[in-house]
């Protein structure tokens, strides 16, 4: 199996108080990176799935570090547009108990925000891809972002590789435009794989969900947008910032399918899990496991990035599949 | 809206080992500060709340560090008096599952525990106030600061504001005199805000509430101080070190109002909780809210409390209204 | 009471990632020392019950902060065998919620594995000793270690002291010789307490306690090994990484013994539970406490141990004792 | 005395790496504030000279975290315009030997370059002021910003106030006009006190003072600026990053004044030494110390403050005071 | 320009005490990966000539660690033979005034130590490679590595690459074999290229250069080995532990070249200087610059090295250029 | 040889911030121990001559940890008197440049300044000794520190033990008698060894030596404690904070004796010099080494201390050896 994905969207440098400690008391931060489609090619890469992220970031050391650790995980950075004046940056301050964890954006007018339409050669990129992911973030970034995206969504629909979106949306950053739905469901028609939860997809598909079933939603999405195959949900139910309960669901081609529940007792990290979970999804459809094994390994490869400090879920294979197999937890040595 | 708060007591250098981590294994520390009465003047002013603290501190470089923290977070310290030799100092070995958290107290012969009782201008600060708050730390202290709280205590019944009292029993500080009963309850009786447990109410007022009820005990000490119109406490049960429920009762002018219970799985930091709740209670009182609002509040400042590391309560009025609403625990961006 | 315990293995320098960190993102380690041997010689020591501790280390900096550690604990290391080229190392990464902690090794051709049987003059040192312990994993470590442990059994055996073996089966570690069960059982004989799990019982005796009882695994090793007085277990469910219970059982002379379960929800640092376990154990039967104190007394002491970073319980007795009496769990001021 | 000092400028989160660490290694970073016209407001309140610093900052906790720092240092920050969505930031590697400390802006778009000009209520806040002060980074950071500016100055002459300006040059910010020296000049002919380079003198004040000594070049920029009566400048020799020379001169009413040249072997942070040399000289004009005395005491508050981290010159007065004495440099007991 | 240098030898994890901190005290240690052959790839890579770097490392989550670093910074490792048992480690205290730096090796019995001479397919690696560089430490190692490092200059020399050699001498690692000067010297025959001192050059060539001039020395070493176009030596005067002088010296082809001499005041980490300085000949040599220009920027490369934690020469082509342009060490905004 | 020293002082818990942070600044403290008698104690030790350590400390965990610290460096510490209420606390901040260090004590009121004179059995602890090492700090703490070490130094006469004192006047200290020259001289008369400076010899024997040379000045206090046999200096000049020169002089029986004078560029910790260099004299007298040997060895340890964070001077006899020698400073592989 060769096949390349690509996605495409925007990484930050991201900068962690102190477990306990609040942004007001903070004098020092731990800094990695991380963006939605980004942590999507590292999880790709890390499983064995070849990866290029597609970005546009800046020419400076802070960015050389991300795109070097990029490179570390495997993920092809070559086609990373270098040009720009800033870096996106976000503030993260883990939740505890009864204090959800606090994110601060710092990221407008990021190098990829002022991207041109026309800077990233689509037509090449896609050329030996197998996939293209891209979330509801890249195309709230600009206008220019979107018609880039669009761009990329076409040829990639031409070539006739499977293209997945996780909505993920994100109202602060739908500034250019004040109809989201207009535009995304302009690309929407081309995804084979949507996840997507009710409140995205009310904002961003013009869809409202409220007070129905799994199923019921995913069935009118469905009739709309006959091309996708499968349409993933999360279920989080948050006793406390640090102790949730994790299932995920997947409507495939009319059925429903569920993974167990998992019960996350001592959250070390929520971000990224979802973007471990999209690259779970992708895992499974590439390798054409069933729907069953598909939602089961996409679940548990989202539980455990619980467990691991920063944006990318660095775990291997293996340890997916010791957890599916409901390996006994103990002490490896 | 413009009472402005005194406290009066004593601040120590706190200094805290790693979590996790030992005393007998430790070579580094946190540094923060902290001191009941300090700590409610911290929470009134982060609430909008104006509010001074009184205290005696020496004149070095971490007193000053200490001062500048109070100041920035806009307690007036104009009032301190500068004088004197040590600071008192605490260090702090967090609880976790069977091991109880460890305070080791080196507090003894601090600037305040030597101040002599006429170096506190009383009628000058409590000229503008409209709040008076103290803690049975600080007639522990010495003879010459049970004198200056004596003054202060009488001055503010005179000029008629409210006081409000934590009994906060230290067994070990009460080395000045075998009965504080007769101290204490001197002072009580211009009170009309008391919180205590029933260890403290024994060893402090003299009332032993073996057995007895909440309402059954506020009754008995309203019957001894019936200027108090509002008799506090907590309860408070460890599952383990770092797993408690908690939950706040209020006695108002004789009925029992109860917060909800709030099930905290993974405490950072127990320490300062109680102060938080009694600045919550006196920003109910200081605002009109009625009992069950008032008690509904402080409970819920004191559980976010225990999410955050340090003495000090640095929340928002938001997230403690956020909290009172039952808004979703979720990750903030 | 005067008795000085022996015990005899590897102790390793253990460097640790931060909580939530991967090794694959760690840049820093914490370093400190450990190994089954030398932990139950810390936690005797600790207890009141002189120990000595004899291994073989290089001499160089970082095995003299070792030993300067274990001197600071007041266990005797004026016996440790100075030459030899490397220290055992190994690397600690812990477990939390689906991840299980991992412990990856670096211990071959460590000083002690590469010991000469007669480099350790047994008789000299075991003649003040009223206790002789160790582990299964001194024998896996070579064949000289072997012979050089079989001396210290016969020896102890001769003078008619104590011996207590814990079997700690380390597959990787037996790979010079294929038959563990024939020199294992060869030693088992001499000794007076054991401990052990279903595994280590099956692969170090040879005895299959599949679907067995505790109490009929027991009496089936006493039949094999009648000299066994008392033959202990430990009862752990994993429900994550950090949350467990824990429960110890002990068969003396044909009775089985059961501790309260412990339920532990914030594990710190499993290793050295079991150790802390062990070194109870001797504590009771050293102090003639009952078979069921004897229980309690060690499983407290382990149970507590989960709260406290690297391999030593560095608790006081005190602590224990305030456990098992079921003390309140709170702030100690 | 009670000047209150008026300074206006941006402040920025501070981002600095390890000592000896590059930026593409780091994945810790300490955190300050500072920006050059917040740093002389905190000089001049530490030397005794209450100031307000005016500046535009977002409503957000890292904001939060700076106002209140600057408050518990005694600036006067109840004037800052709490609105816009970015805080300026700034990332810093630390010279050492060959390698130049390298900052990384990233201030675009903060909330300060984005003022509206009508956003500040100069004449409110310069009613009680006694001094003002101001630097080339403020309008060069957008026309608003200048605009405002302007009219501070405007008003600040009007009362008769002195005015301060560092001129402080910063090429890339220049991006809204092409002529600064227009700009400067219509506010260089209100102040009393400059201090600039010859660099920024020709690129602000479009005078050449190549080859210039200066008192020749101050005579120069006072025959155009007749109301400025001081004119600072630095000497520094770099030998290394960590190893320079640094001597200043002051220039008043046709004299030139020198301070002693100090030697500073191991520099611990050169950010923030002009600024302090610039508050230096206001707190010796501001207590009409002779020129000589005015230099030496700037100077030598300048050098301090290479031995101190972050952007603040944390120093007493009595430590200047005490290296203008040259007292002996010894550990203080 | 499109060369693709080929190094071998071994990488180790390295753990490092803070500055001013002693073995026997440390309790923490930062982690990077270095080694001599993998430091001159990384420089390569990171002045723009592609490299590979051959080894054996075990399958671990360190190794994997090291491996993605590695990656990350350019260089291909997917020639990286990936078996064995353990990493090679070094253990690192830096030095300071009379303290000279302390490493403490744990290298023994590595994975590369324990390389079978047939492992590494060098006909298929050297395909492609314009440069094959080692180091005296790798055929130390073993037997089996000199075989295999021996097959490489082989192939190297019949397909026409040069072969560049940096002498390393490690008295330590000669183990396998007392007689170190008849295997170097098979070797030498086909360098180019050599990097060495007099006491190397003594134990490894068995040429005596005692009292000898550079050019007098390499010109015996070239009357031996005439083959041997450039040799070069550097000059380390050593003040202290934290200052030193530095200078190269290059002979190349009958003539001496001298670059100048670097004062370095405040040794970050001195490891690894060596390897710049050997990256900055290769870079020299492969851009046909003079020998005059090879040398100053090799020895440039290697003074700023000196600036920066870790093996790595973390630098950009421009900082090099910049010091060689002689600028002005100042603070780049 | 097997001579025993005894020392007795104060041991303090000691706290510093990071280099070139103020306290002002500081959150966080690394923490260790050290007191003048103390740190001759550990250096005794391991120079290997067994060294006892005597004081009062209470019974708590943190002066656990620092009585293991000693037992590890081999300090017997069996003799300290546990009881008592606090332990000595200071804060340092690091000297750099002109800001010299700074050391803020928080030693009153600790367990041994409350000491009772009969606590100590002296008969018992000199028993076996050949040493008796005191400070001038001793009997500063209060009178029945004087008087128990008067009992000391009584004992030590009689037994014709050595006794050494190193005067180390503190001004801040000596509270409880106006006349510690009548107190100090009453003790000098019995020892053998002696240290200080003018200042000290001013303010604690009475003798002032203004303007003499250090040759003159011994043979005035010889005249005046003709038991003397040794009298030393150290001659320090601070270039800035971190550079200093550091030379000593041993007056011995009428002649003088200089060791080099060492040029210490980078200075690590000032704190403990005195007391490496006071241990190094006790070693060279108890090895009956020359005067020039013992003055030699003395400045170099003191000198190498410079190096060494914390208290104690963690060097080895070898390290202190090849100083002496004039070793190469060099990277020791």
């Amino acid at each position: 199996m060769s096949a390349r994905a690509v996605t495409f969207g925007e990484i930050l440098h991201r900068l962690s108080t102190r477990h306990g400690w609040r942004f007001e008391q903070s004098t020092a931060y731990d800094s990695c990176f991380g963006g939605s489609e980004a942590n999507v090619a590292v999880s790709l890469s890390l499983l064995g799935i070849p990866s290029t992220f597609i970005t546009r970031l800046p020419d400076h050391a802070i960015a050389r570090k991300c795109i070097r650790e990029l490179n570390g995980h495997g993920v092809d950075t070559s086609k990373i547009v270098i040009s720009g004046e800033r870096m996106g940056t976000y503030y993260v301050e883990p939740g505890r108990s009864f204090l959800g964890g606090q994110v601060l954006y710092d990221r407008r007018h990021s190098a990829i925000a002022e991207l041109n339409a026309d800077m990233i050669p689509w037509t090449t990129i896609l050329n030996d891809a197998n996939w293209f992911h891209w979330s509801g973030i890249t195309p709230a970034l600009s206008r220019d972002c979107f018609k880039s995206l669009a761009e990329a969504v076409e040829i990639a629909g031409k070539i006739k590789i499977p293209i997945s979106v996780d909505l993920n949306y994100r109202q602060q950053l739908w500034s250019w435009t004040s109809s989201p739905v207009e535009y995304m469901t302009s690309l929407i028609g081309s995804c084979t794989l949507l996840k997507g939860g009710k409140n995205s997809i009310a904002k961003m598909l013009g869809i409202d969900g409220t007070g129905m079933s799994e199923i019921d939603l995913a069935g009118t999405i469905h009739s709309r947008f006959p091309q996708l195959k499968h349409i993933a949900f999360t279920r989080r139910t948050s006793h406390s910032a640090d102790y949730n309960t994790w299932q995920g669901v997947l409507w495939s081609e009319g059925k429903i399918f569920e993974s167990q529940e998992f019960e996350i007792r001592q959250i070390v990290d929520r971000i990224g899990t979802g973007d471990a979970f999209m690259a779970g999804l992708i895992y499974g459809l590439v390798h054409q496991k069933s729907s069953q094994e598909t939602i089961d390994f996409a679940t548990a490869a989202g539980a455990i990035k619980h467990s691991i400090h920063g944006d990318y879920n660095l775990v291997t294979l293996e340890e997916i599949e010791g957890l599916l197999r409901g390996e006994k937890i103990k002490l490896k040595r």
